[in-house]
């Protein structure tokens, strides 16, 4: 049986989740032992630990110039002591355009049928990936396993399954007969997907896989070979990842080089050396707005961006404020603010928000929200959990300096103790408030737990200073609290034109922070937050070109 | 019936003859009396007549700040005095930008039935249009008919039905159900396709409506209102296009300015105030490369070129090198070489060609190409008609330059005259050999009837050429002769990834200048003689943002 037949039921759902856009997940999401085995927890604890202080020799990247790797945990401080290959952007484009003549001649359904048996082989390994998330990103180890592992896992099916879709879209041979009275003009014609060339993947620190395995498989599914270049601090992530891809190709006699690891150094990073290079012609990235906008400066490149934005919570009417300080607190708490989608900027009319029990004013709203920080965040069963650690020593400074912002502090950052790591990195929220006019102060991307609550006029200037960061500074995510349908279509449409998807009035265990693979487009590529959305149609369509042959039928 | 029930039935025919890509056609292309009117002709030339020395006064642009034309005929090489209302660059965009927030608001369903009703009403004008685009292009009639009229319309509809089947690919709502174990979280979820803003479109002077609508229907239909900028040599048959667009949308109690016309002048143009406005997000651009890399690198905006590029042809083995001649003199003087897939480069062996006959040497192959323009041109019955006349004065000069190149000069340009228009700039084709080293001759596109026959060292060499060309230059077209199987695949790939479409073998009533819509893909974007293709989805998808918001069903 070939890999397509294999896997041809889950592509199918793939491809009808895509556009049904209700919930799909070929992925659990809980690391339960009922779903991936007794031991699989332990496993892939010990897996982990055993590469710590070694050579990650699983790749098929052989002969390389040196051995490398600065990654350090957050939770303990220390070095892993990882080391991986390393070679020169010359020797990884000499590789990846010999392997590309091998993988665009591979067929659309063979590609389909190798790519999503990489994933269930990831599958099998999304402990030791969370682990290793946990351990170069920071995250709680709930989010590690959920984003690194299945969650990621789903964006990719959800890759493969839009550019399986796109590729056949249209037909590779047809009969063109034309009448013309007393003949017919009969054209036989052919339609190639060519692949554009060598793609480079540049991940992030924060979600190396979750990030970066979109771009990855895009690629990969139309045809091209790929270079993965993650952040210098969190590799092992994704290694794996590129590892199980390369064995894969390698069972299926194809050049592993299809899918190459770059790793590199923070003192002689080789991203722009990669970037620049004329044989690459597709680039993804994650990261920051400086140097994804040089990204998409490049000429003769397709270049897709995930960069910052400044993401708005917009307060205007609720039913229980308590369950909205609750839902926004965690919003803020989860993951220390590293996520691109978490809030920033909360935008509260001076006259305070409307509840059920009447009026609650802006203090008193304040109030709520540093109180539901503090009890989530003291609550040593939660706490630790649900911040995990600072990915990156300059966010605590970021968050030092948000202290001294202008304006009333209302929750200092501080640290709390992990219980099962002594030396974690960890600082709580902090809550300043800013006045409106001091837009020089909210209009930046503040990263990390860094809450400002911006006093306005009314929920039309909330919305309008809403929309107007959004449109000027990039916004992934916008959260949005009305009980009055009017503000509710307002806000949606003002936000809709500045390309910023609103989740309303959140309560309970959904957060304005996740995005479901298969139904929400994460980053809309409509504002300055990012030019991609993983995944619509124009994330896989740009990787290749439409070439069509024709032929008249009676000279062949 | 609502407009879109009236057209539902040709939307939907044209949105499955987008994915089958055999023949479809809505418009028919022959001026027949029985299709088009007994006296449709008659009645359009008048029409066009009547214009003459007039103001344009069909547009519902108001408050003209100025009444301007410099329009030419290439027939009598006269002035049309043909004027049309001016207006400064802010007018047409504070206009645009008031109708994008009625326009957006119209459903797909009614832009759809909108745009093609406007179609039909254009229809009704394909003879007018016919003698403008005569009179401002040079173009014979057949082809001013044929390809300003139904092929444009085609073209229009393709764009229409494009967007359309991206509009609705994914739901406007659905409900979002994930089961969580004990309980489900549901939310409501909402997609909206938001157009990206105002859509500016640069014509060309050769083919004003052919190469146009495109753009403009495909802004239209995904809810961008629209600036038509004209070639200032080539207003009137746009124009007419324009006009029946205002008046449909006005009947329909919609802005008219939804879609405006901004004629320039040489001596005072528009295009890059218009282009560079912060507010103009979206530019289709057709014409000369340094001006299209120019648009495509401006920050922030979405832009689709089609620029130009050196068409090949590959001649390696024919079965009947007379009909090989006879086809390829035709597709060279068809418009005169002034269309951006007529060939230029013919990569012929030393050996020469292979026939069924025997070996064709260089020499005689040249000399059956020169004895086939000869007897085309030559003729009075299709020689004048067939050639139509040179758009621009410059193009006359670069003919007399092709014959000042280093190399044999297998034929010089004249003139044939025109019994209708004594006074028609025609210019006959010119044959030049050039030595395959002479790369900086051919490497360039000689826009008009000019044909470079390059002597290679064999076939591969050919081809090596020809990818060369088009992977550095651009390509929108190629036309490759060969009998060997193996010979047809190696042309088919090493062009497919230099994103250049063959025609091999054409003979007879087929040339390679040729381009259907709902079947050829024009330009591929793949290389630089253009980024955007007609239509493939990216032509579509770039246009608009897909941006969904949700909400707690709960919290309803």
């Amino acid at each position: 049986m070939s890999l397509f037949s294999k896997h041809e039921s889950t592509i199918t759902k793939a491809i009808a989740a895509l556009h049904t856009r209700t919930f799909f997940a070929a992925f659990p999401e809980h690391p339960a032992p009922a779903v991936y085995g007794e031991t699989a927890d332990v496993d892939g604890q010990a897996k982990f630990k055993s590469q710590l202080g070694k050579k990650f020799e699983e790749l098929k990247q052989q002969q390389a110039d040196a051995w490398i790797g600065v990654e350090e945990s957050p939770y303990t401080q220390e070095p892993l002591g990882i080391s991986y290959p390393s070679f020169t952007v010359d020797t990884l484009i000499t590789n990846a355009k010999a392997a590309y003549h091998v993988w665009r001649k591979v067929s659309a359904e063979d590609r389909a049928g190798i790519l999503t048996e990489s994933l269930e082989r990831i599958k099998a390994r999304f402990f030791e990936i969370a682990y290793a998330t946990m351990h170069t990103t920071g995250q709680g180890y709930m989010m590690a396993f959920q984003a690194s592992g299945p969650h990621a896992a789903d964006r990719a099916l959800e890759a493969i399954a839009s550019g399986y879709e796109e590729l056949k879209r249209f037909p590779s041979t047809t009969l063109w007969d034309k009448p013309m009275g007393k003949f017919n003009i009969q054209l036989n014609k052919e339609w190639r997907a060519v692949p554009k060339g060598v793609s480079v993947i540049i991940g992030c620190s924060t979600f190396p896989t979750w990030n970066t395995v979109p771009g990855v498989y895009a690629s990969l599914i139309t045809g091209n070979p790929v270079i993965v270049k993650p952040h210098p601090g969190a590799v092992l992530p994704i290694a794996i990842v590129v590892a199980e891809i390369q064995k894969v190709l390698e069972e299926n006699k194809l050049d592993s080089n299809i899918c190459q690891l770059a790793v590199d150094t923070f003192d002689k990073t080789i991203t722009k050396q990669l970037a620049e290079h004329a044989d690459i012609k597709l680039i993804d990235f994650t990261g920051n707005s400086p140097f994804g906008s040089y990204l998409e400066s490049l000429p003769g490149k397709t270049v897709f961006t995930e960069k910052t934005g400044v993401n708005s919570v917009i307060l205007d009417s609720v039913a229980d404020a308590d369950k909205v300080a609750a839902n926004l607190a965690f919003s803020l708490a989860l993951y220390s603010g590293q996520m691109c989608t978490a809030p920033q900027n909360f935008y509260i009319p001076a006259s305070g928000i409307k509840t059920a029990n009447g009026n609650l004013s802006f203090d008193e709203f304040a109030q709520k929200l540093v109180d539901n920080i503090n009890g989530l965040v003291d609550n040593p069963k939660a706490g630790p959990f649900v911040l995990g650690t600072i990915q990156n020593k300059s966010t605590c400074t970021r968050i030092a300096e948000a202290e001294k912002l202008p304006g009333k502090v209302w929750l200092k950052s501080r640290s709390v103790e992990n219980p099962m790591f002594k030396n974690a990195r960890i600082n709580t929220p902090v809550i300043v408030e800013v006045d409106a006019s001091s837009k020089d102060v909210f209009s930046k991307e503040l990263f990390g737990p860094i809450a400002l609550l911006i006093k306005t006029k009314d929920t039309n200037h909330s919305i309008q200073l809403a929309q107007e960061m959004a449109l000027h500074h990039g916004a992934i995510s916008c959260g949005a609290y009305t009980t009055d349908a009017a503000v509710r279509e307002k806000i949606g449409d003002e936000m809709a034109m500045a390309a910023t998807p609103v989740s309303f009035n959140l309560v309970g265990g959904i957060y304005m922070n996740q995005n479901a693979g298969f139904s929400d487009f994460h980053v809309t590529g409509g504002n300055p937050s990012g030019n991609a959305s993983f995944t619509n149609p124009e994330f896989v369509v740009k990787r290749f070109t439409w070439v069509g042959h024709r032929e008249p039928v009676a000279s062949v």
